[in-house]
Parts: C-alpha cells; sequence; structure tokens
C-alpha cells in the first residue's frame, strides 16, 4: 500500500510550495498561541475564533460582549485586550463554555492561510500524543505547519515539527522523503531530553525572556497535558477528543 | 566591540527577509552547481557567467562561440549544451583561461537574487575552509544563502550552512542569534562524521541517484580541494584566493 505523505512547511512564506488542497495541517505556534489554544479547550473554552487583525477580533466583541478577546503583537499583550497569549491565563479563571476571539502575530495568521484549502487541526507539546494518535486513525496525508516568526523559521515550532514527525513515522504508515522533516527530527532527537535548555539560545526565548515571561516557555514545553485537539469548523476552532 | 552577525537563509523564497544590503552574501548549492564552479576555478577557468535562463546562455554563445554552455535543468543535463551541472566534467578538459556560461535550477538563479543588493561570494564544502578565512578577515555581516530546491528547503546546503557557521563563530567575531543558523549547527555537527550517509535519505540524493550520479556527489562532499573563492563581479564570477 502506498504509505502517506508526512511534509514540514518551515514558515508561512513557504506554505504555497507545500500546499496541496488534501492534506490535514496541522498548524504549530508553541511560543505561544497554538499551547494556549490548546489549553484554553482543556480548561473549557467552547469555541476560538482566529483572526489575522486586531481590528477584526474589535468589530467580533462588539456583536458579542460575552467574548474574551485576546491578542498578542511582537510578544506583548496588545492593549485594552481581555488577554495576550499566555497560555497560563486560562488556568486561574473560569472560561467554561466561552468564546474567545484570538490574534496573534503568527499562529493565527498560519491558521487562516491554511484553511483556504485545507482541514486544519491545531498542534502544541501539549497535545502532542492526542494528535498524533488522531492523525495516523484518520490515514491522510499531513503538513505540519510551523508558523514561526514574521515569516522566519524557528527553532520551537521545528522541533514539534520533529516530535509529530517521529512519532507519525513509528506507525510505519508513512513515507519519509521530505528534507525538512528529516531535518526537524534530527533536532528534535538532539532536543528531546532538554527542550527548555536547547531553546536557550533560539531568538523567541529571549525575547519572551526580556518580557520576564521565561515561565509561560516552561509551560509550553509540556508534553501531553490534553487530549484536546482544536479543529476548525466554520471558521471556529472547537474541540475534538 | 559588537560582533557580526550570521544569517542563513534557508531558501530562496525568504531572501527578502535576510536581504539587508550590507551583508556578504555565500550563496551555496552543494549538489552541484556551487561545487562545481568553485573546481572549475581550481581548474583554470577564468570567469562564470550564472544565467538565469537556458535562453539567455544560448545567447551568450551566439555572441562568443568559445564561451563553454553549461545547463542543469531537474538534475539533468540540457540538450545540446557542453556541459551539465556535474562537477567532475571539468577534471578531464582543459579548461585553462576559458569562459563558462552556467544556468543550473538552483545555484545559478540564487546568484542573481543576491547580487541585486550584496556582494556575492561562491561556498561549497570544496572551498569551505577558504570561504571561512577570507570572511573572518573582511570583518562584515554575513548571509548564508542556501539555494534549497525550487523553492524548499534542502539538507545539504543547510548542512553546507552550518559547517560554515561553526567554523566563522569558533573566531568569536560573531553573533549567533539566528534560529535557522543554530539548526545549521546542530545539523552539520549529527552529520559531518558521515555526510554521505547522512544525505542517505534525503531528496535530491534520491533524485540524483536515479539519474546515476553517485559519484557526483561523493565528490561535492569532499572538504577543501581548492583555495579558490568564486566572486561575482560585474555579473561574472572570478576567483579570487
Amino acid at each position: 500500500m502506498a504509505k502517506r505523505m508526512i511534509q514540514v512547511c518551515l514558515t508561512p512564506k513557504l506554505f504555497n510550495l507545500y500546499s496541496d488542497k488534501k492534506s490535514i495541517v496541522v498548524v504549530v505556534d508553541v511560543l505561544r498561541a497554538t499551547s494556549s489554544m490548546c489549553i484554553a479547550f482543556e480548561k473549557g473554552v467552547k469555541k476560538i475564533i482566529p483572526v489575522s487583525k486586531v481590528e477584526e477580533a474589535l468589530e467580533f466583541k462588539s456583536y458579542n460582549g460575552d467574548y474574551i478577546l485576546a491578542a498578542e503583537r511582537n510578544g506583548k499583550p496588545v492593549k485594552s485586550f481581555d488577554f495576550g497569549n499566555s497560555p497560563q491565563l486560562y488556568l486561574n479563571m473560569d472560561v467554561k463554555g466561552r468564546t474567545v476571539v484570538m490574534t496573534t502575530t503568527n499562529g493565527t495568521k498560519s491558521i487562516n492561510i491554511a484553511k483556504k484549502d485545507h482541514d486544519v487541526i491545531v498542534g502544541s507539546f501539549l497535545n502532542l500524543d492526542a494528535i498524533a494518535k488522531w492523525l495516523i486513525q484518520k490515514d491522510r496525508d499531513v503538513i505540519i505547519f510551523c508558523a514561526g516568526w514574521k515569516d522566519k523559521f524557528n527553532l520551537e515550532d521545528t522541533l514539534f515539527a520533529g516530535a509529530l514527525a517521529t512519532k507519525l513515522l513509528a506507525s510505519n504508515l508513512y513515507d519519509n522523503s521530505c528534507d525538512s522533516c528529516q531535518a526537524s527530527q534530527f533536532l528534535w532527537e538532539k532536543a528531546k531530553g532538554d527542550l527548555f535548555g536547547f531553546l536557550e539560545n533560539s531568538s523567541h526565548r529571549k525575547r519572551l525572556h526580556k518580557l520576564d515571561i521565561d515561565s509561560d516557555v516552561h509551560f509550553c514545553l509540556q508534553l501531553n497535558q490534553t487530549k484536546k485537539i482544536p479543529f476548525l469548523k466554520d471558521n471556529a476552532l472547537i474541540a475534538i477528543e
């Protein structure tokens, strides 16, 4: 039987080279958009509407005052929004049944690029095993779409791609002929024993360190804290398991 | 003293994110364009004119019948051209003092993208130490520009980027804050003991294997076979040492 393909797209600027109108796309922005999404659903959020622009998020709020607005630009929360991009904000508030409208520098942009021609789910280290299991059951080609940083490659999303690819390939159902997939696996193999240490010198780790949010980095690098899989349906993410 | 920057651009499609109108750009297309260029100069070629299109190469030949035409598309020589893209073609022919007009799928395209705003040199494993030494003397910011494969990431050019970055960083003159630079160094560290084996499953290695030119791959993965550095001047490469 022909094997399924795994491809790793290292930045949004390259996505059109991988888009094939049939693969399932796993969007990942480990620090911190997709980690926040996963934990939001774990804490009971009902729906997340990913939007590309701050103005769009504000427009949603004007329709429905109950929406939680979460917005980040350049690593910082956007002024006057309820939430920034920290996953830990969802831990100590009652968000059960709420809808979040979220816009971030890279993650929500990538979701909106991928959704045009693909089924989209959201991945992070927090739901790694759950999505690996789900994808293997689906038996379809997969594109792991790293959100990167402003269209550039980043290490943390590539590590996640390597972790997920390694799990999928262990099933023996997938072909491993994509160079960026192979590179991400090597990097994951090197890093997996100490993700925080491996990312010590990475550009976004330094950016977040300056903003004094190292604890978010630690939080986002935990494996398998939830079985929720954010799945895009009618332009909004809902949780499946 | 502020350190110099090293950035690694993983594919031509990302180059505009790195272009800064001041860095020296090292263009690399290990398999096989830039390896061929390095060995051509070692064997006495006087000038290489990199052009983007097959038609342009033919036009050059119509001006001057002495020009050697070298053209590759999709790994194969272009029909009716003197040379394809194999570096080993330069070994057994007298090419002293000749001018080569060259067009390849990725390498010459990348040179022509970079030259608009940058000084350009050409790198390969064959002249690795020579360019590292030359760059350190120049004391300028560096962009290592991987030609990739049709705008996608490839392993072999990224390994070269890692090798060169590792050498430059050992001088302690350069800052290492670029994520793709760090990733390329990790990959080089993993691969350097057995480059051929590491690339066993890479996409271009497979592509060339199908074309039965494994010996070219072995040739291109040799370190330091020449001290010649192809340098772009007035739209043509000349050799400096």
